[in-house]
């Protein structure tokens, strides 16, 4: 039997890039599962409606559940021509409140949105005050005790460059080597709303609610800023403090080399 | 039959005034109704968990679907005797995420947090982009265009003074009088994100949103300053632009005259 796909439709395949926000409170994070709301699938659905193909996408940093993003960074291919608007404003028409595409390209087709990537950066959101905020829920880290943002922004310093971070890696992580690098990691903000956004080349699972975590037992004087040094030298997760919540963290850029032309936007200023 | 009820319990009624913080989204507003989940309801119930007794709170400001408070006043009469962190602290283990109360306080028998009201505060924050932001969902408005944020002061500042805003008040409105005054009205922010403050004496139904709307409308060429005057001495709200969505709206504090030493705080910096 003979084909009957059209001419119109025998077109090269085309290599997408997109940039999306969500937040991630409703989703068990970002990578698909059977029996379970994801990102992943969301966004899949909804690209699929406007190809009217399945799409399969490849996403630059997969989140966990209940972890936000302000510019996730993803490609797929397909053989179908649409305009960028189709794959933005399409695609939106088809998303919950909670998932948008801001941006679409065309990308050559060996940009790999997982592989070219850098630098990441993430920031972590953290309240702390006697009573949890209800508008901030599932928005940001609460702890209900007062901090030392001084001190927390000493320990943050420890972190720059390139160190095993071992004890701020998840029992579960899948990387290769421990061994990161950070190229920033800045404390702003007041104790009651604070924020910690760290750039780096790659991050372990969990590794930023852990660094977290950490920081807040420094910022409650339960461990010293010398004790977080040694805790990040002894690059072992048994010694650290837990893991801080997910509602605070959001993947809030992506770096690639420029001659992809794929840019995020910086931070944007109305995330505290 | 004689009561079993101890002496420590035949307590003189105390009157308590709470301030609570709630996000609205996903509540049917403030009012108790059969098959809905309200604040007034989720507030109760906790309440009276606290209180070992059916507790009936009276609201400074009711709130529709939707609309947020930060700092809403209740005040409830109780023969129990309790300390004030369990009507914070207690109360809360009670509540969901999206509620919390923030301040108790025991307050004389005749204060009545809905008739002392002398002034409320409302913000309405308003997102204008392209693309609707997920992380802004339920907590902002939205409009897809661009907004002359200068033209919108300018309107916005007709609204100070005693006024009929008849033209502004829905038409299943209570209020005895559709001349309220208004002591302030500021916008600030950037178009991107926008806060509109409203300090008044008292508000019609769907004021605050249906001035939004309007202002929308002169932000975007649809309606002249001039019109938008026009439009308030017509007192009539067949005119009126459409009435913006509950998102945005957040009753952020509530006036009472001192002698009661009840005093909301400001509204918060974090609230964009």
């Amino acid at each position: 039997m003979f084909s009957d796909i059209s001419a119109d439709n025998r077109l090269p395949l085309q290599r997408w890039a997109l940039i999306l926000s969500y937040d991630g409170s409703g989703f068990h994070g970002w990578q698909k599962q059977a029996d379970a709301a994801t990102v992943q699938e969301t966004l899949e659905s909804a690209l699929a409606q406007i190809a009217g193909e399945p799409i399969h996408t490849v996403v630059a940093g997969r989140t966990d559940a209940g972890v936000h993003a302000t510019a996730q960074v993803v490609h797929f291919d397909t053989v179908v021509k649409r305009p960028s608007q189709a794959w933005i404003r399409g695609v939106n028409a088809f998303l919950p409140p909670t998932v948008a595409v801001w941006h679409a390209q065309a990308v050559a087709p060996r940009f790999h949105a997982r592989f070219d990537a850098y630098g990441r950066r993430y920031r972590y959101v953290l309240s702390s005050s006697a009573v949890r905020n209800p508008l901030l829920a599932g928005k940001a880290g609460w702890v209900h005790y007062g901090l030392d943002m001084q001190k927390m922004r000493q320990a943050a310093a420890l972190l720059i460059g390139r160190h095993d971070f071992s004890s701020f890696r998840a029992s579960e992580c899948q990387a290769k080597s421990p061994v990161k690098t950070i190229y920033s990691a800045e404390l702003n903000g007041t104790p009651e709303l604070m924020t910690l956004d760290l750039h780096g080349n790659a991050f372990l699972h969990h590794m930023v609610r852990n660094i977290m975590g950490a920081l807040v037992y420094v910022g409650s004087d339960r461990l010293s800023v010398e004790g977080f040094a040694e805790l990040m030298a002894a690059r072992n997760r048994q010694y650290a403090p837990p893991t801080l919540m997910p509602d605070g963290l959001y993947l809030t850029g992506v770096d690639y080399p420029p001659e992809w032309g794929v840019a995020t936007p910086p931070v944007p200023s109305w995330l505290w």
